[in-house]
């Protein structure tokens, strides 16, 4: 993660955080490690909790702790009770700034721990699915404090997102069935940056891809992309395979679940688990055993067998490693740097969901460039006021 | 054009446009002409002219004059000097709405004729060259009236700049030359929307595809998008064909001119033909030579040839015949409903660069889609109030 | 065409074809007259018509005449008696050796003009469609003289018939409708080296294709890189595009015909134009009328329209210019070293179909990679004393 | 594996190979367990051992023994003593038929055991090394029974060889490093039907590929493919990450080693672990350490890091799962039919290398098909006449 040992090492000699206290809530990986050691390096005084129940590497979090002192409350197969206690030890630090991915510490403290809200100045989120949630809370007028949705840099949705999700979640049930794709047809729900990242991979290994978007743009892309577009229920009868990244509930519903052919595949890649309606799926499903890690089998009446991925967890954390860490240093350069921002700026900020200053996220795109040896062109004086002109014409 | 045609048939009834004075420069072709005859239809007085000297079909200017009662000022391959008086005719009529591909109406008009600007309540521009001289204009505060970028609509530069000018130009490139792209190193200047729709249908025909970007996101978006970037003057020594689509200046310039390979081809598809340096290239070549239709090929000094496509102007309407109906459809659907829609809230509007409210953006998404066959997802109930809650969490 | 000039500079030294009376059957193109030159260089005593009626080049015909001494015998737009007239010309030359471009000449020789076969030591055949003829005339015992499938070479069939075909025949169903590819669903039928040159030139372009096939192997390839594979009829309901490149006879029968949606667009890229049941067509057509050059609307009694192109002949050298010279630079590179080879070794041969030697086809190869200025790798001496052991092992 | 079911169950009832010795030298996975369920329901009495040291999977093995009386000579990581040592117990089986994956059987026959030969009918090989090595016996008079060259069959090497390789490749490299392919240089040695798919998996995964070649027509495809070609010394300083599937030795030697960025990742996907030059990597690595499963890190005097992946040894099968079940239904179907059609046709086959026959090789096509639920079209009487037919010209 050469992007973030860059800033590491500034914020080691410059102290921007010095003192500051710090909550996070995110995936529990040896890239978050990186990350909360440069915040620690900055001078920030951490402590960190899982944000999925699965997805936490346990050795990780032990060597967060043991080595390098940064309070860590996670472990990987957490029951609901035992993940939201983590987040209340986490706020019991009485954080001054907040980390999510996900949003859960921040809407915590907007319904159960209010009291800590007076001291916090700020927060970062890094998903889609948190950045959905907070525009929401501030089209209610519920936020209080400024947060920025690191999820919206450009270094972090058009990288992580795309090509992050995208090998990450193949890969993923690639390890969890070890099926070929070539020649199946794929069913990604959602094409944003997420669902195009997964489209574009399912077809690079030889699938044939089928999108259902709400979006008549989106959907409009996709046809132009080359899939198929139509209703989620129509897909449903023709897919091998399936995978859902919107940030929605019960995109694959009852009525899809009926359609699917025997030995179809069913897997989300989007934060939450209920973009499948397992509830639904349990009930058609007479039978229910485990045929390999990760990967449950359904038996309906009829005989037909579906097939659930990681419990309808995110499959690209739970049944493989997440993104890779050069996305992630990317994307956890946005947190880090967001951090510095926000202590700065916060002052000037309303209660709202704000980006990442343009100039900080094309800095974070030349760190890495740089870092992979690739050079690129800059414009001339000639042409910096040639697009600054209007003047001359045909 | 079905898009359109559903607009023509509205506005025939409703007239929104009644009486009102409207000035065009925009490429004179059938789609253009169907984008006249339905603001017409809505009751428009209209004049045209040619926002390119080359660009023109003069059948189309004559069906325009004859048949449908439009006064257009056009003829293929007219000069500088007719071009401006072209201009100058369109705006004799005296506009109350202009609408530009390019800006040569809007900055003439804020020039030469300021005298004209007074009774103006806003103008629509086609082109992202048009909408980086307005924002020059708008950061500058020269500009005068509310101007609506129609290109930055999602359902116009999505497709029109990606798919439209991708296929088109490729296509200009092979009619002009009969080249096989398969196995050619093809060098593509720019990586916004035009230059990714070339990148992609480049690659799509079997070239090997080098990028040039000066923007460090996109630089790194085309590297994960599976091509080479590097610095123009080294990719000058190993293309086979070389395309500019920046909306800037000399992007091919002399540097790069010396560095060519024996039978390079060059070929503009940006707005005005000064991407490539061709005073350079004129004074490189010891000798030229026009070798097929729109191909001028240079002999330099050392014997290398150089083919230079259709003079250095935008080669997809200069070589073969612009974009595809299909893709104005939707890039005019944004002229006819801009012109509306400034109708009606010019009054609101500061001399400002304004884009078209999304709502009208997806509707035209949505025609387009119907048009096509193609049925998608809604939202249910349930989906949508999900997506407006931020309470439940993991 | 470098590789072609290469042998024609030393078959001009060389002489190896000196007095030899050759007649030839081909496409009359710029490409054909470069290999022509070459034969003559050689020394050969050539004369020429053309293979398809739509297909000449008629100032390349003329040029082929007047400056280069070749008689020719071939019109754009002859009708079938001058084509079968122009052929019969060129067997009154009384050919030595035969090169064919579809078997016409060598199917006329063994019917109308058997009387001419003893002198004939042997012949070339540059298609598909020629070499299931003739391979059908040794099948059933009747072919006369040894003819070298030209076709079968690698470096024809996997660069002429695949990257030739593909971007030539989409270039001229661009060229003749200007029609959008993207997003369209293109149905190829056949998923030969031609069939899958064009499914993935359309794909490049966006599109969706389908692919239809006869052979299960193919069906089952064409499955597993991606495509969708059905029956004909029911993709006749689905298709925007439809392409036939099979070889053989009503590949778009009366069936499909009547299930064609609005709008749809038929070509062949076939050798002979009965690759879709016309006359079927212009049953189902109640009006027929031109619409732009190549193409010709039919309408249905319904109101639906059918888009045919190039009255069904090879809509690639009907409304294009064929394949790009680098590729029949290559094929003809096959003809040319395969007259020489003929000439010295015809007497070893029986009345059968051969390929040319593969050393003579990889050198071909060679050459053409030598000319793009592309250096590969060589075997060491220990990796080819490798590959000839076979005693050691894990 | 639903082709390997259908078969076996014909087996079951017709017991073609009753009382038939065999013995097989295979890799010890579940497919093969299938493959070997399969023979022995068709009567044949079978022994196996394995075909690489590394790729046993032992609890296959266990079950082949306890559950389906197989005796079954293989565990995961034996040494070469005691590999070679269960070649010897297999063929101490005294087998009338072989199978191998890499001739080591075969090759073990004809050296150590050659009084075991007389009692042999015939033999089946799986892999492209192994028939280089048969056909090098062949060439060299030394075989002594035929040999179904199973890798040959169409329904084997155009899917095992491109889909199945190519996928489980890349799956082993993402596997074993969770390094992001997106952006990175992938340089593949040998473009043959595996270096195919790996080329056209690793593009799929947005990376930007390099080919190396010593063969000229397939390094002209790899150029009309779209990807750089080049000496794999000048790509050695260029990749990041290096493949190898040629089936030769030393492909990368000392010369690519020493030129290798810090970083660089290798793996191998050909048969044996020659293919990279170990010796020459450990003399360059002042320091090797295992970082993560199947990885080791060399670090050279300079201080760059270089990364083998699972000792040189075939990467898919080490690190990974090997190909996919429904690619091995497909080879195994050649395996189990190969079997039968020995033991039938023995007598009429000379000791040279076979292939099956294609009305066998296409039968697997269309049953494969048939489980796929995919429908394709046939020949009308019309069309097979038409094809036979040699008469009808233009």
């Amino acid at each position: 993660m050469p992007v973030l040992r860059l800033i590491r090492e500034r914020f080691a000699k410059e102290q921007p955080l010095k003192g500051v206290r710090m909550s996070g809530c995110l995936h529990i990986t040896t890239e978050t490690a990186n990350l909360a050691i440069t915040l620690k390096a900055g001078g920030a005084d951490l402590v960190l909790c899982a944000s999925n129940p699965l997805s936490t590497q346990d050795d990780v979090a032990a060597a967060l702790v043991s080595e390098y002192g940064i309070p860590t409350y996670a472990i990987k197969g957490e029951d609901e009770k035992t993940y939201y206690s983590h987040i209340n030890s986490v706020l019991d630090h009485n954080p001054q700034m907040t980390m999510d991915d996900g949003c859960d510490l921040v809407s915590t403290l907007h319904t159960k721990r209010t009291d800590l809200i007076p001291t916090i100045i700020g927060g970062m989120e890094e998903t889609t699915t948190g950045v959905i949630r907070l525009h929401s809370m501030e089209k209610q007028g519920v936020l209080r404090f400024p947060v920025l949705a690191v999820n919206d840099s450009d270094t972090k949705h058009l990288f992580d997102n795309r090509y992050g999700t995208g090998q990450s979640t193949l890969d993923a049930i690639i390890r969890s069935t070890n099926v070929l794709l070539a020649g199946r047809t794929i069913v990604v729900f959602g094409y944003g940056w997420c669902g195009r990242g997964v489209a574009s991979r399912a077809h690079g290994h030889g699938a044939n891809v089928i999108v259902c978007e709400v979006d008549p743009t989106r959907a409009l892309e996709a046809v132009m992309d080359g899939y198929r577009v139509m209703p989620g229920v129509e897909a449903a009868a023709l897919g091998d395979i399936f995978i859902t990244v919107t940030g929605d509930i019960n995109v694959i519903d009852q009525a899809h679940l009926e359609k699917m052919k025997d030995g179809a595949i069913i897997a989300n890649s989007g934060h939450f688990n209920d973009e499948i309606n397992i509830p639904a799926l349990e009930k058609l499903g007479v039978n229910k055993r485990r045929v390999r890690d990760f990967v449950d089998e359904y038996t309906y009446a009829d005989g037909r067998h579906v097939h659930l991925l990681a419990e309808g967890r995110l499959v690209n954390l739970s049944a493989a490693e997440g993104h890779p860490a050069s996305v992630m240093d990317m994307s956890f350069a946005n947190q880090a740097l967001g951090s510095e921002y926000m202590l700065e700026h916060a002052k000037e900020l309303k209660p709202q969901v704000y980006t990442l200053p343009q100039e900080l996220d094309k800095e974070i795109a030349r760190l890495k460039l740089h870092a992979m040896g690739i050079k690129f062109d800059t414009l001339t004086p000639e042409q910096e006021k040639y697009l600054n002109s209007w003047e001359s014409g045909t």
